[in-house]
């Protein structure tokens, strides 16, 4: 699956099959329980499930103020059902956040093996980071973070960021060195550029105006150009 | 006082004058006790103190990791004597919060006052936006915000925030109009441009490379300009 396909399907869960056969008759030979592997997709389907409703409610009233017993609730299941699934609150958060972290990295380690001109690297980098903020476990990145984590937890969560923004600087570097960004130090500028990013998991709403595509797009024009109006550019003969 | 003079100034206390005359003699008519103004602006440097610190301690280990017993702590202080100036933990995060969103907005309101081009109006509310998240209320704003405060408190916050959203794109609107900004979304460019400076809260160290001036200016060129590198413009004669 390519990683545009996995910003877009991140959270999304196969169809669910019906885990009844359509005739009750229970053929003699036949056992009432599915096969291990069978068995094994639906608790993970189940998994994703509590994890996603979790995320969701996190970014929607905050990670303190959001209980098992809200998650639970939503999903329609006893709060021990959901001790089946995942331990504790902060264990949710973590794999959330995790999922969105590793989902960005993976992406934009494609991106880098892929090749081609920094710039167009940097463009496709900028779009997988809108695209993982715009959805639940990369909203909860933005919106929630490692704070309310155990130290060591942090420290995990803090390595997988460091790694993005490392490789932000390097194409950054890069473009630089390629003639197709201004010089400028690709600290401040991979910062800034995160930043602006980031932000959009902030006040990004599915119900809003404007598509997950079209933030990217506009965003990411603004980002490269500028708010400035251009000075009109001369017009050299080919 | 200016809002820049302000920006700086916000939570350094004027220097503490000696509370107790230099010769512990008391003559027959004085009172060992100060005047009430005196002991009134005693009361608000060690007011001011306790919000400072408990933002400082926000910042770096996070709100529901701090306790008040942290904030005694570096305060030389027992818990019982905080009570004396502040309520309980969630009034120390709204009143450090409310402070930073007061000097921006009243910091983007002289700027507003005093007129001049939408596009130096921009720059010098993008200043005041990058000055204010770079102090210890601010990054709070940033880190903390209103988050963990009940929902009536969160309210409040956001009307703020709002408020500041609501400068930044007229600005952006009657800059484009005035022909120095490129057609946008005002929307969205504003949330961009918030976004890139709010974030600056979240990664300034006070200990870095770059002071809270050299950030603020290389982050506004990046965020007017762009991060391309500009064609050549056209040069034309006087």
């Amino acid at each position: 699956m390519s990683v545009f396909a996995a910003v877009r399907g991140i959270g999304t869960f196969p169809a669910r099959t019906n885990p009844m056969p359509r005739s009750t008759a229970v053929p003699a030979s036949a056992s009432p329980w599915q096969p291990a592997d069978r068995r094994a997709q639906q608790r993970e389907v189940k998994r994703m499930a509590v994890l996603r409703t979790a995320a969701q409610l996190f970014n929607e009233r905050g990670f303190h103020a959001t209980s098992l017993d809200d998650i639970a609730e939503r999903l329609n299941v006893s709060k021990p059902t959901l001790y089946y699934y995942i331990e504790n609150k902060d264990q949710i958060l973590l794999e959330c956040v995790k999922m969105a972290l590793d989902l960005m990295q993976s992406g934009i380690g494609e991106v880098r093996a892929a090749g081609g001109s920094a710039i167009d690297q940097l463009k496709a980098c900028m779009r997988i980071y809108s695209g993982v903020v715009t959805q639940d476990f990369g909203m909860c990145v933005i919106r929630i973070g490692e704070d309310p984590l155990p130290d060591p937890l942090k420290k995990e969560l803090r390595r997988l960021k460091a790694g993005i923004d490392g490789h932000f600087r390097r194409l950054i570097e890069e473009g630089v060195a390629e003639g197709a960004l201004a010089p400028c130090d690709p600290k401040m500028a991979a910062f800034m550029l995160a930043g602006a990013l980031s932000w959009i998991g902030r006040w990004y709403r599915p119900d809003g105006d404007l598509t997950p595509d079209q933030i990217a797009d506009q965003g990411i024009e603004l980002l490269l150009n500028g708010v400035l109006q251009r000075a009109p550019t001369k017009v050299t003969a080919p």
